[in-house]
């Protein structure tokens, strides 16, 4: 019910669980003219196919996209591009796994919030729409929006920075760029990512899994972005990606950090350059009263463990309400940090891009009486 | 430019800034027959109000809030309530203050991103809208939603959990409710709330200004409020609270420390008890896939330091483009955490009275061929 | 761009276009546990199927309906219910006959506007999106509508009450109700259809095509829907009726006869009968103050003639920007009246249901000092 | 509850009754510099002001407007513009005449369904929020909408096409320009209009009132204003229209009469001249596709009369449900049409306002493989 639709002027809606016959997402606001293909979506969504790694799921997901509305002979119209993944991996012996232990809660999943929200008919299957599957429309629809960005400049990264306590090094942001796909859990400091693989592989053979931290940055915005005093850009990311499954909490620039700093320690000096305003740090994560001051925008997502684990847990059969046991899976991820980066990514572009809209609109219309500037 | 309405059924949408003749705020979605009074929306803004200790800036808000519409003879009437609330201090000596350093960004403030969004008839004075006074709306609004979850026995509680490194130790809620508002940086911690006293006045005493982190506890919220996937009362909490001016970061139940932990550890036994599913810890910060779980709800939420400080910076003059100073300002917070919690605990409020409604939807039209349950 | 989602709780988001490879819509706000069938919706879907009688186009759309999100093992879960709907007509032979004219305006069509809007990647085959073909979305929405408002006993009846000058007389709605698909015009007024038809099959004979009026009951919706001032239920009914294509005037109740009366006349007399309020006429159409007052709620829709006629007309090429002469066309609807009141029955039961949810709420919240009624 | 915010980008949200304490709009989406002042807001407003002659109510109305918010000396910030217009005419004498009567039901006023949904608590003076003292807010919201589309060159007329069957002759553009204002029933045939208010005064002279319709011009809209396919802008524009009080129809061009049209009629001929595509006729009354022509946008408006009559009526008493007698009333507008317009051509202003953003938003945004156009 509701809560399917994100974004004002690019918008999102998505449907589709686990165990249906697919997912799909309709792109609105997409200009006319783009020659938005497949492929190039495809691409986003092979980020996020499990099976890639040691670290992830075993899961076959064969997510092949299709673009069934929205272009005519290989050009966007302006009309709604629809894109639709047909699941491939919902063979009837797992839904009977599912079926066996559906009212039996796990431990750190939605069942219990479903099952009060939608009665006895909530989808017990495979997690149903509070399954990490859901991804996949956020995914496709920001890759639509990457598309977009990507003819304006703005790049946003997403990578490892820390795992279960291992942290990477602070880095240039070129060191980053250069080595942030270099192994399997997109860690750009190479030797904390082995310790990281390292460490997870051997939590994963004790049946657990690791949690983690993501930082995002998010390079060529313009100066300008956000709609005080609600519609803050970093209101909207937060919104974005906390409505992530798995993310627990987020931080923009100097975020938690700042909570043991003085003013004078915090405030990044601004001075001016070649005719420009330029700031000596960045503790404001390129975010100034709610507005994008020009300045890469820095983001860090914490991330959950894996709450599906291979070890037994005590839980309860909601139906009979009676203490019991809840076996161990043993299909999972061992983290969720190899596969959660493209649908942060995918976030974080829909709230830039939507934005970016938003300045037009306002660049367009603000020119009366003030001649000062032309937006 | 938009971004000044928040909520979806109980709304708010607010208008005004320091300088102005005043703040209003139009409150939609209240039911009628409640015996609100300017006296109930009073007390929570004079929790806002500065001057009240030496922490605060020593600037006059007789913040005196009249209701204009929206009650006939005492009572609600369901029409939209209008509070305003007037500017008292807005001085002709301290205008001129402001329009002489008009063009001179001040470090950790919004003059340069509002500059460039609105021009140069963007308010220099006092901030305009980018100013903590902005917040008068929010809790006046807020203070509505607290009048309608009163009834509903759902309470906010906003604290001071960290004030520049020193940290409140943990204690019991019951602990907590006692002691939280026994000192004037709002920490239960009444020990460690002395060390934070001192330490701000020091540094303040050096013109220095000090963040800290508020955490948030909502309890009696029912299992059930949520609408996955985009809004979750996570992300919408997260929308609500980031979108005040000094909040960098918010984490909700075990939140960062996540990244440190293993799926066993984090995941919190549910068990059953009395014919309900309770459980063992809160990782999971009383929401689990989005939606409540009906434990408390707990947050935390990084509160960057005062940006205007008593010491003198190196700014940019925005007109000529050439470097130049800012010169100290004194009348300033020295620790925004005195007065940010009622704006915290607003918001929140919001937010949770907006999702009851939807709840309340969903809960009137769920039940056709589910009789399981009555929701 | 934009535009493609209806409704703020029951909520469809719609796409695709007449030579796409389908069509689809995003159902969200529908209850878990609903028995929900491909045969329900396709039930709706073939009362808009064309070639169904002389009067329409003898495209062949054969519009199968696929459920592909949103249910499981036959029931709804509480998400968003995905339905997609296969072009099966999209013959080459058929886009290449639209690829030769395409830059030449189709009098009465949205050629131009479309070309202004979205440049010349604008969709040039088959009207892309201003395609009566994209109704098929909100039909097939609508279906989804219509089976919660079945529970409801809320009914939408929609029938023709002029053609091209002939009128229907004045019915009770036990006649109307009887009889009014009883024809292939849709019709109650038997002898009245008989007119119609001979005269629009008349006007096709000569290659025109013809208008008329769709009248619109809705009976058993309670008292108390609609939201003052500018959700009003009215309101919203003439945003969802005048947003379909062919729509050029809406009017409640006594409508522009209105015009012509005095207060006196118009005023439909409240009485009091078996101890609730009654009234002796219906000019305010069900709806007072924007709230249905629980008499039937009455409209009447203005439908332009088709378009596409088979006879030149003269035209521009927007390529040239030449005048030239567009050469008469085969395919086509000799009436709309046929085929469109499906469609107007699907918007006007997304807006009933989506007011019905906003009821839910109010009625769930407002019961705090107000004991007198319960809602 | 709800439903006091209009628009998306250009938005409006109000609050206010009869007998509060004042009225308010918030105006949102408002560019810097511009010169606004409480003058030219004030013109628009004195325009829906009562007692200017012996049609209308003698209700004293000094309706003085007061931007408090959204402005710094005399130039607009790009902050929300706060309007505040406080009540006059609340004399404890006319309180007290309501609720004599608070629960006898008004024939053609809201007190029935305001009663069903707000409960005892609905507004019974005055007629609440029903009342047409609402609309003070949109037509000083639409003053500001105004202000902005000056510049752009798109202007707003609204005059009497007909009054209680009475009707203006077809007159072109200028003489409707150079006459709509000269007489006091905002009629341009002066000949029709001395008819209309004499029979308008001899029906107020045996105590009852009149309907009639307004018909609206929209000059120098450009063509692209519009999102299909839901949010057309005649949708949006029925929406906004509709969604005043005594509204009770909408046509757009032919509209009814399109019902008796055929198709080879109703097409408006496209032609090129000068390089543009211009139309033979305005059947479509500017709009095709939901997208406006660049065409005159002609809107015709059906107003009921004045519920409010000098003569008694048979009633409802509430509280008992038992019938009984309505008296005479005699403060009162003999019609509608000399007060309504300025509100009709206000909520006008608001929908063609708000979608020229959206069109700047787009047009800021398509142009990346299109350079065919620049938008």
């Amino acid at each position: 019910m509701l809560g399917n639709t994100f974004g004002k002027i690019f918008r999102i809606t998505a449907c589709g669980e686990s165990y249906g016959k697919g997912l799909a997402v309709i792109v609105d606001g997409v200009p006319a003219g783009l020659s938005l293909t497949e492929e190039y979506i495809q691409h986003e969504l092979d980020k996020r196919k499990p099976g890639q790694s040691a670290l992830d799921s075993p899961r076959l997901e064969t997510d092949i996209v299709q673009i069934f509305a929205g272009m005519l002979e290989g050009k966007t119209t302006g009309a709604p591009v629809g894109l639709i993944i047909y699941n491939v991996d919902t063979q009837k012996i797992h839904v009977d796994q599912y079926r066996e232990v559906k009212d039996i809660i796990r431990p750190g999943h939605a069942e219990y919030t479903f099952f009060v929200k939608y009665g006895k008919y909530a989808d017990w299957c495979g997690a149903g729409r509070a399954s990490g599957r859901e991804t996949v429309g956020r995914v496709a629809g920001g890759a639509v929006a990457k598309y977009i960005l990507d003819k304006e400049n703005i790049e946003v990264f997403a990578y490892t920075k820390e795992s279960h306590g291992i942290t990477a090094r602070d880095m240039t942001f070129e060191e980053i760029k250069a080595n942030y796909r270099k192994n399997e859990i997109n860690c750009p400091d190479l030797e904390a990512a082995q310790d990281m693989i390292k460490d997870v592989l051997e939590i994963s053979g004790k049946g657990d899994t690791a949690g983690g931290v993501i930082e995002v940055v998010i390079k060529g915005v313009p100066a300008g972005l956000g709609e005080p005093v609600f519609d803050k850009i970093s209101a909207d990311l937060a919104k974005g990606i906390m409505s992530i499954g798995a993310v627990k909490g987020l931080e923009i620039g100097g975020g938690f950090k700042t909570a043991d700093m003085t003013g004078y320690e915090w405030n990044d000096g601004p001075y001016a350059e070649d005719g420009k305003v330029r700031f000596k740090s960045n503790n404001q994560g390129g975010i100034l009263g709610g507005i994008s001051t020009g300045q890469d925008i820095v983001l860090r997502v914490a991330v959950k463990p894996t709450p599906t684990i291979s070890i037994d847990q005590s839980s309860v059969n909601m139906e009979t309400m009676e203490n019991t046991k809840l076996s161990a899976i043993t299909r999972r991820d061992a983290s969720l940090l190899p596969r959660i980066y493209p649908v942060i990514e995918a976030m974080t572009r829909c709230v830039i891009l939507d934005h970016l809209y938003m300045w037009k609109a306002w660049c367009g219309m603000q020119r009366y009486e003030n001649k000062w500037r032309d937006g």
